[in-house]
């Protein structure tokens, strides 16, 4: 399985591009409206074949480009059940099997940052959206979120992955581009190194942090798979 | 050998942290003086012990973080002979090979955007410097650039190597992370598609760019090696 990770500034957004050599039957993980012209010519040049577009969530920071892209290549929308999304074509419940090409993806349900999460676990890699993210994790103060879930998740349901997987999230804000299962257990500093439900809970009711400043277009217009207009960059 | 890509959003800089599985041996590819917290922060959970601080080549656009993590690891920074540095432990010539663990680093000299730029090629990744960038490459007109030597060093060094070789540029602007010689060769816009050197030189005479901003602190900073005061965010 070929990874590429791509990055949008305005949004500090992680989508990835991954594709089976073989076949070249490719998938677009959480892509950003605004960069779906680059996508395309990305996926044009590489000479891929887009079956999924896989969102980890609605997500409520940036426009998923999940509906463009979709008229553009005729690929099918993904996303967890509990989205209620109307315009997704596959609906995913746990542990549901995806093929590209040769390669699997399973869906792991993570919940806990909203209610319909999905982690999608590809050989080795965990794409884990805002659930598990580098030395972080996904806030839970909005759109369902639960930290009691939340914390189920990532220790009962990430943690036990092999060590070695390899993270890539749905966005960093440092510079980080990937981590391990590993790392993340030892050095997440909201969740690892053994931290209780308390300690977290603790972390994650005390973070003040302000809302996303685009909810309030950015969910409507991902439960309408990015088939919106909007002036976003203004 | 492992690959941890990090990146700077202040000057748009990956900085490269390598390493062999089997020893922990480390280099940096590229550092930022603003990063070096981060980086070693990395490097200390990691485990990792860094052997090399590696230049790419004296940057204009940002000062190199190698000089204080020589201080914090030990290591010893390199860089090509034509550099003038005075401060680098190691001068490299075309072709020299240092050792990391079990690997190997082979170093080419592909000037064009300076006249002592390197790549650093490992066991099928080739970190490009400013030499070759995603779709890309570096301008020529400062530093001793030469447009002509550049074009000699991307089709005659680099454009020559195996086709899966992975490019790992110094930057991007686009949020790109990676490419590989083969889309290079067909898609670089400026490069690619067999341009003829006069094709090439009439797109880099007419860039028509801006010097960079810091380039009268960041070439003598990074002559120094980075071990100079600055408040860079200014």
């Amino acid at each position: 399985m070929k990874i590429r990770q791509l990055f949008d500034y305005e949004t500090w957004t992680y989508t990835y591009l991954i594709w089976d050599e073989t076949t070249k039957e490719a998938a677009v993980i959480d892509s950003v409206l605004e960069q779906v012209n680059r996508d395309m010519q990305h996926i044009t040049e590489l000479g891929l074949t887009v079956k999924y577009l896989l969102e980890t969530h609605i997500h409520a920071d940036h426009i998923t480009g999940a509906g463009p892209l979709r008229e553009k290549t005729g690929a099918k929308i993904v996303i967890h059940k509990n989205s209620g999304s109307k315009c997704a074509d596959i609906l995913t419940s746990e542990n549901d099997v995806l093929t590209l090409g040769t390669q699997e993806i399973r869906i792991i349900h993570t919940p806990g940052h909203t209610d319909n999460d999905s982690t999608y676990l590809i050989k080795g890699a965990a794409f884990t959206g805002d659930t598990l993210l580098i030395r972080d994790c996904g806030r839970t103060d909005f759109q369902l979120g639960n930290t009691q879930a939340l914390y189920q998740s990532i220790t009962q349901k990430l943690f036990t992955l092999p060590e070695e997987t390899v993270i890539f999230p749905a966005h960093d804000y440092e510079g980080l581009s990937q981590s391990t299962i590993a790392e993340e257990k030892a050095f997440n500093i909201r969740i690892g190194a053994n931290k209780s439900f308390e300690e977290f809970s603790n972390i994650m009711d005390n973070l003040m942090l302000p809302d996303p400043k685009r909810i309030h277009i950015a969910v409507p217009g991902n439960l309408a798979c990015g088939n919106v207009k909007t002036n976003q960059k203004a």
